[in-house]
């Protein structure tokens, strides 16, 4: 059981596959993911009309996200090859959810603010319920998961030691492009997760590798923080992106960006350079 | 103009005061503070009810916020005392807005994380209407002014080295008590900004010396990144906190913490630690 979000009929409208095929939403549905969980859950989407994809703009798979919290340096491999100590605990940080786009929408370069733009290959868990704060939140607290490309402008992201700016700019989350529930996607663990720059193929891993695992992560992450229906955790990136080979390979204009995760599906961005002057 | 929130009959209520008083939104008015400033502004308010609010809880002023982002080291004090060099641009980064509470609430230290909780007086701005991205945005995108406690887990903030989650635990941004409208709030530059310990007054500053004015912080931190209605943006604070003080100054257990800013009011904060097991 899946959902996404596309532009029909000029509007945004939840999608759901599921073994009967795709079929769209009425356009009365709540845009809301979780919503749509469980109305595929509860039959109530039984019978939605059927929809072709083709052709359509997908947009990123939840409306009106949360917080993104993020955790950085979780691959044994790529931890070692940006050369930082392998953390103790969960290294964490904040994306804007203005940041969220579709799985094949452009992902805009601000020329003016950074020239070292780079991909990074992630698993994301979109959370269900209210959880966390007093009590660790754990895999149930977990809807379903999805694919998350945490684009990071390397220069910004270093220059200002503070990584939250440089991996926020506007649709630098391509997210989707299917939610996958918990119950089918199973164990997060086992999953490959690669990246591909034009056809070529720079990070590929297996989930398994993560240094914390997901259960790990939730409990962390939810320590003392409240976790709200529709937050988001994006579990860290593989080794092989580009700011981290040498010479660095950052991103140029017209290349497109390819993330998939093995269950889920893939992400395939084009990445274009816009121009303005400098605030 | 202003408006508050409380709890009134059990439920969080919309509260505004004006030169005729303060009066209670009807429970039909969505708890919704931009709302609200507009039924004030429109003259839709002008029939509700009188409301004492001795006695009754206060809210942070907006419920459900989007994104806070925050400044760091913008008063010149406040960024020697640190001993970090003077950022050319604005250093911003991120606050989860689970952390918002009411600004007479207790805030909560989770004894299993940290033992060095400190606290941050500052200037705070909620965005009125959706701005930047392409375009900066200005003063005019500010609906109005209130007061933050950037409460700061100071080993958690440093030993993450990403400030987020040591400065994200929830009730770790006291804010209020009253929204003031930009108009009646007029330039942000030239207010007393402060904050007390048990009375004792240990940041006082003006809010014309920061480093970057609010003007300033709104074109750099809207540059690319598209800011939403309900959007917070903390303007940093001066120098004199506890955790920069020699020897270090943290929070104890019942302390209560004054922050306020002319022409806003003052949070009053107690302090209250709460242990249990580590995740």
């Amino acid at each position: 059981m899946r959902t996404a979000r596309a532009v029909v009929d000029g509007s945004p409208r939840i999608v759901v596959k599921d073994a009967d095929g795709v079929r769209v939403a009425p356009v009365d549905h709540p845009d809301d993911a979780l919503q749509a969980l469980e109305s595929v859950a509860s039959g109530r989407s039984a019978d939605w009309q059927p929809i072709d994809l083709e052709g359509l703009e997908l947009l990123a798979p939840v409306a009106g996200a949360g917080k993104i919290i993020a955790v950085g340096l979780n691959y044994v491999d790529h931890t070692a090859e940006t050369g930082i100590a392998q953390p103790e605990r969960p290294l964490t940080f904040a994306k804007y959810a203005t940041s969220l786009t579709g799985p094949a929408s452009d992902v805009v370069i601000p020329d003016h603010i950074t020239q070292g733009v780079d991909f990074e290959a992630e698993l994301a868990l979109l959370i269900g319920r209210r959880c966390g704060g007093d009590t660790p939140a754990t895999l149930e607290d977990v809807a379903a998961y999805t694919v998350a490309n945490d684009v990071s402008a390397r220069d910004v992201q270093f220059g200002d030691v503070q990584w939250t700016r440089g991996k926020s700019f506007d649709t630098f989350t391509p997210l989707g492009p299917w939610l996958v529930a918990a119950d089918e996607f199973g164990d997060p663990s086992g999953h490959r997760i690669y990246a591909e720059v034009d056809g070529e193929l720079l990070q590929e891993d297996d989930t398994a590798e993560m240094i914390f695992d997901v259960p790990t992560i939730l409990a962390f992450v939810s320590d003392g923080v409240t976790l709200e229906p529709g937050d988001l955790v994006l579990t860290g990136t593989p080794a092989g992106a580009g700011g981290f080979r040498t010479p660095p390979r950052y991103l140029q204009h017209g290349q497109t960006v390819v993330v998939g995760v093995e269950g889920i599906g893939e992400l395939r961005n084009r990445f274009v350079h816009r121009s303005r002057t400098a605030a």
